[in-house]
Order: C-alpha cells, then structure tokens, then sequence
C-alpha cells in the first residue's frame, strides 16, 4: 500500500507489517476492506452530526461513536508506528499526516477547556471528515489514468492559461458594460460569473441584463461549450495512446541497448540486430546454407 | 429475445413461444412491433391521467383505457407462462418480475377494498409506469457499447470514487465558510450543492455569497468542467479499440510476416499468399484439376 | 448545388441554370456568396422587427425593406423555375419549398383582409425568419461529419432509447416524492425537469426540496454528467474511421469484382489477384525466370 | 518570442534584444519569468482596485503602485525600441500595440483635465487589465493543440453555422409560443435564451412555462446535450493524427514492403533491411573493412 517502508525487526513486527502495510496475503486484504468500512462510516457520522434535526435527536449517541471511531483509529496509528523501521519518517509522509489529521480534532476537543468558542469545536468537528483523504492509498492503481494525464499535464496546463486570460477579458468587459446593481460589482465578481458561465454551470445568481452584455455572453457561453473539446482531446488521445504502449517492449537490444521496440518488432530498429532470443536469425542461416 | 428459456412441449407451444420469445420469424417480429407499441401507449396514459386538468376531464376514459391495457398484458403474461419448459423460472427472471410490476397495481387497486387511502393508490398508479422497463429487451442489442463499457468499468469507477472524496472534501469546506442562510444547512446539503456544482447542472437554488467561497466554487466548477475529459477519453479510446478488434486479425500472414489484415481477408494483401491454414487455397486446387 | 435538376433547353436557360443551380464559375460563385449574403440580411430584419421598441420607431422602414427581400426572393424563384427542365418538382423538393415558405407570409399579409387579427400577421411575420433554411444548402459539403454520423446513428439512438427510459423512471419516482408545490405537478412536468437537470441545463425553475429527492437528483445528475461520453465516444470513433477510410480505395478487383480494399494493397484480400495494373505480379516474374 | 524582429545594429543592442527578444540564454528566461511576474501583479492590482471597499481603504496605495507599472512598462517598451532594426514595425505588430494598451490609460487619465468624466476614467483603469494579453505570447508553443486546431477548423466552422441556423429556428418558435412575460420580448432576447439553454448553462432568467414551449425546450436541450460529441469527436480524431504524424512514417520497406516504421527507425522491424536509402549501412561498411 505505501511505497517504501520497511517493518522494524523480525517475527511479530514483520508480520503485523504485511497485514496493515502490504495487500497481498487474505489477512491483509480483509484488513483493507475493513479499513475502507471504518472510514466511509465514520465520514457518515461526522456527515450526519451535522443535520440539525438528527444532532438534537442522537447527539449523544453520535458522541460516543465518534469516540470509538477515535480510539480505533487512535489504536491503529499506533500499530502502524510500533511496526516501522522509522516510525517518525512515516508521521511526515502525505498518509502519517493524514492519519494524524483523523484522530487530532476529537482529541483536541477533550483537551482545550470547556469554555472553547463554539466555532473552533464545529471547525475541529468537520475536519474529521478528512479521514475520506485516507481512502486515496486504495486508488493509487489508476495506473493507466494517471500516465495519460501526465503526458497531457502540459497540454491541460496551457489550456487552464489560456482560460485565464480569456476570463479576465470577458469579466473586464462585462464590469464595464453591466451595472453593480446586475451584480457585477467588481472584476473578481464578474470573473466569478464568467467561470460560472464558461463551464456551463449557469446558477443563474449573476445574470446579463443589458442587451450588448447578453450578446457578450453569447460568445462566452458558445467558447465554453466548445473549448470544453481541447482537454477531451487531447486526453483522449492519449488514453489511446497509453492502451496502444501496451504494444512496446521494454527489453534492451543486445546489440546496442535500445529498449523501446514494438512488441512484434523482430529486428533492433536502430542496429538491426535480430531481437527474438529464442529462434535464429533467418539471414544467418540463409547464408550457411 | 430472452436467454435462454425453452418452449415447454411441441407443436402449438413450441409455435407461439417463437412468436413471442425469438424475432426470427415475420410473424415475431410483428409481435415485438406491437408489443413495443402498446407498451408506449400504456406509458403515455399513466403520464396524461398525472395531469390534474386531463384527469379531471377525461379519468373515466383513462379508466377504462388502462383496464385494457392491463387485460392485455396478463393474457400476454398467461400464454408466456403457458407456453414455457419452467414457467416458475421466467417468473423469477428479471423480465417475469417486470411483467407482474406491470399488471399487478390495478388488479390490487381492484382488490384493496375503497377506504384505501389516496397516497397508495396514487402509488399504484404511477408504478404502472415501470412498464417502460419491459423495453429493455429490445435495448439488448447494443453489444459494441457495452463491450466497450465492461472495459472501461474499472477506470469508470475510479473516476466515481474520486469524485466521492473530492465532492465532500468541498462540501466540508464550503460548509465551513458559507452560512446557513445561503442553504449550506448541513454537510449533505452541501453535498447536494457540490454535485450540483460539479456536474455543471447549477440549479442556482444554493449559491456561494462570501468571496472566499466563491473562490473555492471556481475551483469546483474548473475541476468538473475538466475532469469529465477522463470518462470521455477512457470510453472513447474503448469504443475505437472493440471497433478496431471487430475487424483486424492479428495473426501473421506465413509467406511475409505482414500481421494486420482484416479479418475476412483470404490472401495476404502484401505477398498474395493464401491465410486460411484450415481450407486449401482454392488456386492450388485449380492448378491440380 | 441541388442534386439532381437538369435545365430546360439549351442557351440562356442553360446559362442562367449554371448560374443559380450551380457553383463552378466565378459567376455562380458571386452569386451564390450574394444569395447567403441577403438571406442573413434578410433574416436580421425579421430579428429586429421583432423588437417592440425598434418597431416604433423604424416599423415602416423594415416593412418597406421587407417588400424589397420579398420581391427579390420572388424574382428569384421565378426565374429558378424559368430555367428548369421540371419546374414543378422542384416546387416541390425541399429547397423548393423553402423559398416558397420564405415569400409566402409578406404576400399573405396583402391578400388577406386589413381586420385580419394580429396573432396571424405576427406569424406570418417571424415565419419569414425561416428562410434561415435557405442556407442548409451551403451547409451540404460536411461530407465527413455526414458519414461519421450515419455510421453512429445505431447506437445514438439506442442512446436517446436509454435516456428515454432512464428519464420515465426518474420523472416518476420524482413525482412520486416531491410535492406539487415543489414544481413536479404531473408526470410530464417531472419528465421536463428531469431533461433539465440530465442533460445539466440546470435551469433551477423547478428544484427538488426534500433530503431524499435531493439524494435521486444527486444520481440523475451524475448519470447525465458521465453519460454523455457514450456519444462523444462512438462519435469521436467514428470520426476516426472516416478519416482512416480515406486509406481504402473503391476499384474493384478485376479478379472478383471486390471493391473495399486498403490503398496500399497489393494482392486482393478476396481471391490473390495482382492489383496493380501497372506494374506486373513478381509472382509472374519469379516463375518465369 | 517574436517571429521576425532583428537587432538593430551591433554590441550593446544586439545583447540587449538577445535578453528581451530572445529566451535561449538563462538572462533571458529569468527576464521572461520576471516580465510574467510583473504583468500578473499588474493584473491583480486591477481587480482589487475594482473592489469598492478595498479601494476605500487603499486606493492612495494602489494608485501609486499602478504609476510604480507603468513606469516599468514604459522603460521596458522603450528599451524594446531602442534596440529593435524598424521599431515602428514593432509598434504596428499585435505585441507592439497591446504594449502601449498597457501603459496608454496610465498616462491618458494624467494628461486628460481633472474634470474629466468619471466615467471615462473608470474605463481607462479597467482597461489597463489588457495586459494580460501580454502573456500570449508565451502560450505560442501549443503546437499540438494549434495543428489539430487548423485541421478541425472547417468542420467546426460548420458546426456553429449549424448552431446559428438551430437556434434561429428554435428561437423564432419559442417567441411564438411563448408570451412576453416569460421573458421571450423579441427574437434576440429568444436567442440569447435558445443559446443559454443549447450550451446547457441554463441561467434560468428566461423560463419556458407553457406546455409546449416546454417540449420544444426540451428538443433543444437534448440536441445540446449531443451535439457536443461533434466538436469533441473532431478535435479528439485530429489530435490523435496529429500525435500519430509525429511519429510514424509510412514509407514502405524496400526488402519487405512492410510501411508503418517509426520515424526514427533506421532497421525494418520486419525484416531488418536497412530503411535510410540516403546514407549506406553501417553493417556493409563494416563488412568491408
């Protein structure tokens, strides 16, 4: 599940090691469904405490689920350490931080007075809700995803841009064509309007109202139903693109060490040399006989 | 038309369980016809008798018409019975469950005696509409979609599964920052609205008012106005590779190597030589002879 | 332009006929460019028209002008039937009964009595706004597009088959939960609204108000935000395949008579057959030597 | 960064056009990355200005630190001059002319009489926002995304011209359904809503509210809904090509006919002929001597 810890010692440390950090045994698989089942419930509490009605009702029962929540949690981040070679090195990690997100409010609230604002306890209170955070290990496989995003990372970052500069644009016009009383009341309230307009969105809280800021609307709506095509593309693409590299042997020639070949390719297409290990040469023995 | 049942006995069983279980024959086919037919037709009277003005002019007729078309459909529902191998089977089929959702509220409106209260029969009613279902049959044939489908499935559920913890991540915070009074209630409701949000739906009925917020609800509607590139790309790139697999072979041709031919080819389109391994070539024969 | 009309007689009717019915002299071509050039003028004017307060002032100018487009469009049809072989077929062909909808309502508005009521003239007049259609035929080059869209057509309307169901069942498990008061007054209603929030319009007229309506929302919307790379996918595919396709040729064999095969093929995929006419087989050639 | 400027003259203004014009030397990316640094802050200080009560509190501040800009902007685009071949060319280019947007309000608000309108001096300051226009000029390099662009414009050009057709049609329709109090007042306020619902924004300012303006609504939003699959499925195959392009050559092998190598590829896959007809094999020099 992690990427590079080691346990800490032999015999039991190893092993409770393998169930809680590693997925391949049954023990450790069930550990890891069960895991997902504790956070998505307890994510649900925390998202039920926070209804008016049901908190009047069962606040008190959503209290001391909460705290079992915790001292599971609790207990489990401290299995994890007891088991690391260096515990203090997994506690910095993006996972350690986030365990220690999940346990840290509801501690803090026992430990800071009873006087406490009301405020901190509701921030302290939702921030549990970060525990979702630590279903990202499970979905760290999307291998195939995530090679095609990288390759168009560059593409997508242009595009972004592009839509920066295209937003400021329509925004500026719009404040200077439209009154404050339409609710464009300043550039970053019309660029607000504008990204609501561009992604199609539409909440329809900010509206044109004068007939040249209609038609410039128009355009800005037309731009981002269509522009929508460029990051589709191009990920698109390269989606076809990470399926097709299945097609791409990784071994070196033997004569110079290049290894990117097609898998079918049977001469090295930088030195000729024949690839296929297994059965001769065809010139070779064209030429001995 | 369905899978695999079997007529129950020979002669007229054997007959009209090809009529109203295969679409081979004309007479079949004209059955499927009519029965998608009547089917819409039943549909679209539970939808006009909804109309509170039509109801009120025109329920008897609606009445009347709808014991009709229940009629039909439990004479239907008895010779598929009659003429199947296991009738007990269909019926627990999704297609027999179907078939009795479809006759069963008004037989039980009949049967459920006067007093019963409005909201029940109101049910019943609309429930009639599940009828719609009984279309899917004929959907079945959509192979190239679905088998595109099945192969996006894992990605596709990724992509939800991100969405869930990027969805309540911005509801938590939005719920934070925004009051109650611009309908961010409870973390569920923000949900409502960080969906509503993402998908670019934009209601309008929950709208960011503090600029702090709005700035995170730019964030939310450039992420969902992009990341929906990833289900695109991912289906896109399946679609042309079940389109690409119905037609190429990838088997070598034996006199030059060429491995792209279609499928219906017969002689190598490089080398003229002949693929078929298990058939003679037909110009050999003809030398011979 | 139009497919297949043929000029009557020989001289000035073939000469006029390779003018309008045509576009490969300069001549035509300045035509035709005019022609586009009046219908959108023409088309404005019914726009503007349209306004209450540009009406009041400029009323009598836009109807004068109107007279103007109208006698110009009649000329035009006129002298279309004039150089045609069959003057009545293309009356009534597609475009032959555009151009008569495009002069018919200025017309009517004369011959019809002055006590004729205003919902009638004010129809009369935006159906002018129709001659909109004149231009399709200017629009019939998209031959790529065309072909992709012939080749998704199936599965696209499995696709709005899908919906059509999806859509019902949503509509009605809505009507069901929310009340009358909320917006969903009838099936129908519901059905609107579903077609909103599905193809993530989202106009916010009609809104779902309680916890588990909004919980159905939250599904409809998801399903419509995710399924429309269904479409962009076979169309994106298809796409693809039309512009590969220009890598097939259309001669047909001159063994078999097969006429699909790639452009660089040398050998007929059907029956062996040398291809290439200009070259000879080098099977030949080696069996000779 | 620009195409076609040359220094004018030797030393001191060739390195001065080789940090400002150029981006090859480190000096002359750490200008590159300070310029964006400048216009960005520039930019910002715009949109807080524009805020009402920020501007209360700062506007002295935010004043100055606007003269701090574009006195900088005025140095830098004099410098520009300074060491350019033909500056005035440089003054009519694209980056000449939005060079003096930039810093033309600054200056015009000092030199315009005190009693100038507010109003005007509203529209210089929004004006100088402009700026960010200035950063085009490091988008330049989407290659890519330019080549797929081109490829596709005809097709997408096509497609808005069917837009416009479309939403004509369905504008006029509506202005005749539905009355003024919807909001449908005239054929370009109907338009402006054909277009907000056609690109699912759905603002939900302009309503259909009679039964079959609700229908007709409902067309318009599906076509929406699909055709978007039509930019996207062009763009998508365009792109895909013009990353194919890139990459493989379709020259045929002259030892096995083989066509689809990699560009780079110097042996057939295939057959391990040599493929580069221009230069001798390496393996025959080597064999003789």
């Amino acid at each position: 599940m992690t990427l590079d810890f080691k346990p800490g010692g032999a015999g039991l440390r190893t092993r409770v090691f393998q169930v809680i950090f590693e997925s391949d045994t049954p023990l450790a698989k069930g550990f890891d469904i069960a895991l997902i089942g504790v956070i998505l419930a307890s994510v649900l509490v925390v998202m039920l405490d926070s209804i008016q009605s049901l908190r009047a009702d069962y606040g008190t029962l959503f209290y001391w689920v909460e705290w079992g929540f915790t001292l599971a949690f609790t207990i489990e981040l401290a299995v994890r350490l007891y088991c690391l070679d260096k515990p203090l090195r997994y506690l910095r990690s993006f996972y350690g931080i986030v365990d220690v997100i999940a346990i840290l409010p509801t501690w803090l609230v026992l430990i800071v007075p009873g006087a406490q604002s009301l405020v901190v306890v509701r921030l302290l209170r939702v921030l549990r809700i970060f525990r979702v955070l630590r279903l990202m290990q499970f979905v760290g496989e999307a291998r195939l995803l995530l090679e095609a995003l990288r390759r168009s990372i560059r593409q997508i970052f242009l595009f972004f841009f592009g839509i920066f500069m295209l937003v400021t644009i329509f925004a500026s016009l719009m404040y200077l064509i439209e009154s404050a009383e339409a609710g464009f009341t300043s550039i970053p309230q019309s660029i607000y309007w504008a990204i609501v307009s561009l992604t199609t969105v539409g909440y329809g809280d900010i509206v044109p109202v004068t007939p040249i800021g209609q038609a410039i609307t128009v355009l800005l709506m037309l731009t981002g139903y269509s522009i929508i095509a460029v990051p589709t593309g191009v990920f698109s693409a390269q989606v076809i693109r990470a399926i097709r590299e299945d097609r791409y042997s990784d071994e070196a020639c033997p004569g110079c060490g290049h290894d990117r070949h097609e898998k079918r390719a049977k001469y090295c297409l930088k030195c000729g040399t024949w690839l296929d290990e297994e059965t001769p040469d065809p010139r070779l023995t064209e030429a001995e006989t």
